[in-house]
């Protein structure tokens, strides 16, 4: 394992994308710019701060009509897991925080400003970009804090096909990128995917619910190494083994700061 | 390279996705079931036989009002060495095959038996299942017979989004996947995907146009080894390199042979 890591690094080390703030060398993720300080703030349990997203957002990682019984027992069983009893019947944060989800990545950043207005006002994000309930990724996300984990159940919708009945291994990478990523950036801040290793063991059926359960190996310096495996909803029958490697960036270009 | 290799096969050997025909192992890919034999046809030249495919299925790889005209460009180039002219002013088969695509997988198979009916029917290969032309992933892929290679051009549209203005990093692990998959499945029969390592080195910005080509490494038994990369259409910017494996099947079953 450590010589395959040291492999990786070489190709990483002397790549001019770790020498500066170039915005075309950007390559963060959904919700790593917000997470940090999220759970630094006094939002309800369960709902962390919607900054730097709109207020208005719709959260997809609701509940929604196309979700299973399984997906939606899942979901509560987390979901109870936020808030915890206290001695005398209060509620207070439990060792769980669900992560919104939103199908546009920061809207006021100005990544993206090389693109046409017409591709960067319709431009959505990729897991959340099918329109009909249930058609694609559906998937709601928890970070464990003390455990430095992700847990994310996923529901994988009839549009998400590779061979006949069964899910996209390009799919399956989509969710472990996601999921990975998002732990990344809540314990590391921006960072961006540098390596993404798969090994799929059996395949997922469309329609299924699984789970993807991210944690964290090591962080050196600006590279924070994760693992990740996708099994059945009971942890039965491992489906996939990952692991990824991180690396911090600056982002302040992206709120428009100069480099 | 080699320790990393035997490592990953040492997953792999005695795993129970190898012992038999289980449909719930299967995982292979679009058109890897097909593209035997279609080389083996007297099909016109640029489209391969359809088999076993409804001979009225649309060719998502045709080109369409989103393509820019870089992604025309390219096609029509990659299509006119499809063919060439012999000595007396004739046209024969060239090096090249464009290689069809559609967005379903094997409609006669068995596969997804399993499925709910709905699902069943609503089942559209991932990488074709946007309906809107050049919202999600455009692209076209050619096969060289004689190099062992696969090239595609891939113009990635708004909805696939991962950083603001750049193309999520599972939507470039699933191209890769397709890629590699296709060469495989053309040089070794069905497969499916054992491992898929991607360093990822510069992002795509969304809405440009990029080039995935995919070599052969080796054959070694079951197992197809492949290389691949992401460049700039005009191959100097280097986006993302990937290794991978697939491993041969037999799908009988799929076509109603009893295991």
């Amino acid at each position: 394992m450590l010589g395959h890591i040291a492999r990786r690094l070489g190709h990483l080390h002397g790549h001019p994308m770790y020498n500066g703030f170039n915005p075309n060398q950007l390559l963060s993720k959904e919700t790593h710019r917000h997470l940090q300080s999220s759970f630094q703030t006094t939002s309800p349990i369960s709902m962390m701060s919607l900054w730097p997203f709109s207020a208005t957002s719709r959260d997809y990682s609701q509940p929604n009509s196309s979700w299973s019984p399984e997906m939606q027992r899942i979901y509560d069983h987390y979901n109870s897991l936020c808030e915890k009893e206290t001695g005398n019947g209060d509620k207070k944060r439990g060792p769980w925080r669900k992560v919104p989800s939103y199908n546009r990545s920061i809207k006021h950043a100005t990544g993206g400003a090389h693109l046409s207005k017409l591709v960067q006002a319709k431009a959505r994000l990729f897991t959340r970009s099918f329109k009909e309930h249930g058609a694609g990724f559906e998937y709601v996300k928890f970070i464990n804090k003390e455990e430095k984990t992700c847990v994310c159940v996923f529901q994988a919708g009839h549009l998400l096909e590779g061979a006949p009945g069964y899910v996209h291994g390009g799919a399956i990478a989509t969710m472990i990128d996601t999921v990975t990523g998002t732990l990344a950036g809540y314990l590391s801040g921006p960072v961006m995917t540098a390596y993404l290793n798969m090994d799929y063991r059996s395949p997922v059926s469309l329609g299924s619910v699984v789970l993807i359960q991210s944690a964290l190996d090591r962080i050196e310096g600006r590279k924070t190494f994760l693992t990740c495996k996708v099994t059945s909803s009971d942890g039965s029958k491992l489906h996939t083994e990952a692991t990824a490697l991180f690396v911090s960036i600056n982002v302040g270009h992206l709120f428009g700061a100069r480099s």
